[in-house]
């Protein structure tokens, strides 16, 4: 039934340009792994306070989706933390795992990310072999990538896979990103991941990001993922521009619930992806009956002021405090202020 | 200030592959023509019943944001209709126009579409010099091909610019479409546009598709254009695809609105473009004010139901009767019912 769908020729390709057309409409990229990250990201979103049975739904949705992994939250820091401030998707103790997954019985791995400087990894990441996550995943800034090499090797020492996830890529000049891409191809990491934080990336820019972070990965034995937001409406075009290029690692969450305009929504990209191991059908249940209802007080996606973050490559955060007025601001006036910022 | 927005280098190419870096950053294409169908296309969610002052509104917005043509609705057929049924955006009778916008004393051009077999273009469709109406804009499938090369040849004769929208194409296959665009070099229309009206393509379907249009096109002294849906969130994304390969007709409505998914959105459109005549701030302000406020009576916009029937290339109907079932159905259900139907 599959073969109506409208998918084009070449979205599966392997990694290559001049596949033949049979190869190219029958076959799919077996190495691709998708990963959910609809707690992880979502959780920029309500201080990481999901309902128990949220999280349950996700894991239970994203084992009958044949999704790779699940990324349910980070491991941070709680020192210095107010009790109550954060739900518990902030800092994966564990026992709350354990609580959603138990001892994970499923294909699924579990993922974790760790932001560099803002987790106490020696101590709180214990040796794989006393955890139910499989990939911790680390985030940094350019400036941090010192850190998240430290980071990556504690962690692969414990056992675990990893990735490295350059975050605000739009905000780096190109010789510096070289400098850093050339560091992480000594880390070992597993993946390096083109992250599009502020949504701010065109198809022209994903090309030439993924090709370099492709030849930066290969010499150090990696692989390449791709992370996006939806505030010019081009997280899930993005992400199939990079799959096309020969990314692996895809980022996606129901209904695309993240931060501020969201992420690539999965129902979209496992509607894109060929191998028989994804199933829609519990994904869109799962988007529709658990992930939706939460919209209205989450107010994650796509609007006016996010995409005039995204346009002029900013943080969101201006946006964010523009959505929080007590009264619906002027969005000619917020275009003004964005611009003025510039 | 433009000038730190993260749109791309080879955004605004003319038509070329190989121009200089310098007059990719800084230059935009002049034969780019931006087209508002919000009207038009939007009358489809609500039998074309607008209120003049959201008319009013989408015609103040368009002026001042400098885009080049607003299509105000259909020129159709009367005989047989039930008074009432339709709102006058159906019929765009001279007088109705004339009541929102005068006699246009902008440099916004008008346009109506006319769909093949629909209108009694002969009678219904004056002299250019009695009306206000500057484009006919003709739609017609690929067997009404003949119908539309006599409702372009009778709007030239009478002093019209004139288009053929081509609809459906995902559903044509290669043979025809290239035999109906060989008919269509001969038309004597100003353009012929790529109309993806399930919101079914991908970008390698988009370049596929631009490419032969515009050798066609080129052979009959044609523009091409592009017309895009949003069931898959690749509305914006295909039409910039269709501009970086030199499509220079380019739809777009105020936050998308449009039939089912709805089209690409003019805000996302506009903020890539790199004309200084075009103005983001007054369509902001419009979205925000006037379309925005409609969205929960007219409910167009991307969601599961219009995703999956673009996924499958598949008329939005399905869709449209599942979200009016009295009460809310299993998206579960419908994903089935539409595999069935492939």
């Amino acid at each position: 039934m599959k073969s109506k769908s409208s998918a084009p020729a070449s979205a599966h390709p392997k990694s290559k340009e001049k596949e033949s057309a049979t190869e190219r409409w029958l076959s799919y990229r077996p190495e691709i792994r998708v990963l959910d990250c609809t707690i992880r990201d979502g959780g920029l979103m309500n201080n990481h306070h999901f309902e128990d049975r949220v999280v349950k739904a996700v894991y239970d949705a994203c084992v009958a989706g044949g999704i790779d992994y699940m990324e349910i939250g980070y491991r941070a820091s709680s020192k210095n933390i107010k009790v109550g401030e954060f739900g518990c998707w902030k800092y994966c103790h564990e026992e709350d795992i354990r609580r959603i997954v138990g001892d994970n019985p499923s294909n699924l791995k579990l993922s974790i990310m760790a932001d560099a400087e803002r987790c106490d990894y020696k101590e709180d990441i214990p040796k794989k072999k006393d955890s139910v996550v499989d990939l911790i995943r680390v985030a940094c800034y350019i400036n941090q990538i010192p850190v998240a090499l430290d980071m990556v090797k504690d962690a692969r020492d414990k056992g675990y896979e990893t990735t490295v996830n350059l975050m605000a890529v739009t905000t780096v000049n190109d010789r510096e990103l070289n400098e850093g891409l050339e560091m992480l191809t000594q880390s070992g990491a597993d993946a390096i991941y083109v992250v599009d934080s502020f949504g701010a990336l065109y198809s022209e820019q994903v090309q030439h990001l993924v090709r370099k972070y492709l030849h930066y990965a290969k010499a150090g034995g990696m692989e390449v993922g791709m992370h996006a937001h939806n505030n010019l409406q081009l997280a899930y075009a993005n992400t199939v521009e990079a799959i096309i290029l020969g990314a692996n690692y895809l980022d996606a969450t129901l209904a695309g619930l993240g931060r501020g305009a969201g992420n690539c929504p999965m129902e979209l990209l496992l509607g894109f992806l060929r191998n028989p191991k994804y199933k829609l059908q519990p994904v869109l249940r799962c988007v529709d009956n658990v992930i939706e209802p939460m919209r209205k007080d989450l107010q994650w996606g796509f609007d006016l002021p996010y995409m005039l973050t995204g346009l002029y490559n900013q943080h969101p955060r201006a946006a964010i405090k523009f959505k929080a007025l007590p009264e619906k601001g002027d969005i000619g006036g917020f275009y003004d202020s964005i611009l003025a910022g510039v």
